[in-house]
């Protein structure tokens, strides 16, 4: 059979009718960290390959997925299943791992209270599995759900993103803002990457930190959906609890409430893994960028996400019980201290803590410019446009 | 050459003339989790080995070790090094990582006001690389320090490890107490791990935890003194982080204070690396026992030490600043459950939160007793005989 493994990508021939999971461990390739298709149907590690497949081989990143032995059966309805959930000890059919998905939103959004009924919700989505599941999985659920993309001119990878983006909202009938970095605000990500003194990634996050929030201000949206996992979560408290930054620790939460000049922010996938997304957004036939971000190499994230994989495949549901067992136990210990004031950034008027906020001081560092208040022809100018996030589609 | 693999030992012939980092990189060998020796010496890994070069490498499982290119040296005294300690971007010669070992040690007993003037300490023995060369540091550091040595029943492993805590004893001119579970509790490790509920690891760890305290408090030791590492208290951290076990965080601290029945536990090893300890023991010529439990195979504690060596790996100081970061910066906030009342325990009179000790529960599901309050006759007989740890090896 024809093996194509994905990013990156090479094809391998393996004789031989094989089951899936030893076609993986001939390959050297963890199960729990891929999905496995033939003909847009997802595999499970029991099924047989023969001679004539063609497969793929598509890493998620992480997850749940099987025991030897026997045909499983989906948990719910008894019907052949395809997928499997290791940390749940269950597999499901396609129609009820559809359920099973929108029953843990449905979940996270009721405990956290995080949307209201007729609260406008804006999910940040980036061309991922995750961002693109949870718009799919909230039309569905029939909030009032506009996309935002933010363009991060990453060459084609930012192309590719963008065109899926506006393919999705095409295709579902839905709204959606696109936002150019560059061309709002003078930068991209691989210059920032190379003239600030954050890493790449960082500043990347703080970026699209800023420009969701004010976006979502801008255009009256109550609520900023993210797309970020189980697998995201844990691993951002596991890289937060190794140094013990309790701050970080204290505010890594599903929901965080609007504040002056911040709107609302909720993660309503942070009870389904990132192998959970994943098969969702392909067995719901998403085209979403498969492609990792190629200036992500090496980032310290991903390692504590492969530490958490590691611990997850000794013990299933390593993760689930770190993350949710925090917010149950642990995060009341650590919330003491309380949030700091904050003011507008004098330059930017966004909240902030300091004089200037983080975002300002990347963007002067970037631009080689200074920092300072806006004089008063700018701050009219300001408020008498509507210089925000342009392009916007609608379904 | 020829390479003495060791644990499990295999010897393998490698051609030519190679660095160390060399020889390991083609045997898929971690530097970082090994000592190098040839002929008694240890190696760094920029030296050179030759043809007729015979090396034993020994795994530590853990800690410092190495940067490529020129010939290292002693941060303190500019001599030769021949261990290097990644974390502290630092390498010693012999004489100054002694000095910095003794250091570590004396500063684990100051910061945590563990052992006072005149203060008599009983150090628990395995035979192990950590709890001999804490021994050894203790002595050196002239404090009154006695050994106690719990036989196990392990087989070979455990007659060889008391021959090694008794030669140690007998060369350095100090005391050990040498107790037999199953003489004096009618049962050995592998029999507990067969019969009862508990994990083999678990039920080894509770008796040893029981025995070592009952017995110090019958010598009339004021101090009980145990051999864990940074490695082994990170481990255990992470453990207990992971499944968010508050009450076990609050009590992993370097020292437990004294209590009605429970004597003061101190840890003077937890700023120093299992590299640390065991390139200590080593060089000083301490005959340790390298093999590990035969018991032990698919721990947990195991799994989380290697998870914490992978992101040591990427990152040098993770887990320093994983454990001491938890004692400067969290411990605080774990600390408020008030301790949970103690009463004797209705069988053995040692203290417990419930009517009969964990020990006593153990003991009678692996013996097929029933607990009961022992009988008038057995207490009279208790409080006028000695009944209680019997070889003493004087020095």
């Amino acid at each position: 059979m024809r093996v194509r493994l994905r990013n990156p990508d090479r094809d391998v021939d393996v004789a031989g009718a094989r089951r899936v999971r030893e076609v993986l461990a001939d390959l050297s390739v963890d199960p729990d960290t891929v999905l496995v298709i033939r003909e847009r149907t997802l595999l499970t590690r029991e099924d047989w390959l023969d001679e004539a497949d063609e497969i793929e081989v598509r890493p998620v990143i992480s997850g749940g997925a099987g025991r030897a032995g026997r045909p499983l059966r989906c948990r719910r309805c008894k019907e052949p299943a395809v997928v499997e959930l290791r940390r749940h000890n269950a597999a499901f059919c396609r129609d009820c791992f559809f359920h099973y998905v929108r029953e843990q939103v449905r979940r996270a959004i009721k405990d956290h209270d995080m949307l209201a009924p007729g609260e406008r919700v804006m999910v940040a989505v980036s061309g991922g599995k995750d961002s693109l599941a949870l718009w799919d999985i909230l039309l569905d659920l029939e909030y009032e759900a506009t996309g935002m993309y933010l363009g991060l001119g990453i060459g084609e990878y930012s192309d590719r993103s963008a065109e899926v983006v506006r393919r999705f909202a095409k295709e579902r009938g839905a709204e959606v803002v696109m936002v150019d970095l560059r061309d709002e605000y003078g930068y991209d990500i691989p210059t920032a990457g190379r003239k600030g003194s954050r890493s790449t990634c960082a500043v990347c996050g703080l970026s699209k930190r800023y420009v969701f929030n004010r976006a979502a201000l801008h255009h009256g949206f109550d609520v900023v959906a993210t797309g970020h996992n189980l697998d995201d979560e844990a691993a951002t408290l596991l890289g937060n609890t190794l140094r013990w930054q309790t701050e970080y620790i204290a505010r890594q939460f599903p929901v965080l409430p609007a504040r002056e000049g911040m709107v609302k922010k909720v993660k309503p996938l942070h009870r389904l893994s990132e192998l959970e997304t994943a098969a969702y957004a392909f067995m719901r036939g998403i085209d979403y960028v498969v492609e990792e971000c190629p200036l992500v190499a090496g980032n310290t994230q991903l390692k504590h996400k492969e530490a958490m994989n590691r611990l997850e495949a000794g013990s299933p549901g390593t993760k689930a019980q770190f993350y949710l067992g925090y917010l149950d136990r642990a995060a009341g210990l650590f919330a003491d201290g309380a949030a700091a004031a904050l003011r507008p950034c004098e330059q930017c008027g966004q909240p902030t803590t300091g004089r200037f906020c983080a975002f300002c001081r990347a963007q002067a560092q970037i631009l080689g410019r200074r920092l300072a208040p806006p004089t008063d022809a700018q701050v009219a100018a300001e408020s008498t446009s509507e210089s925000m996030p342009t392009e916007i589609y609608g379904g």
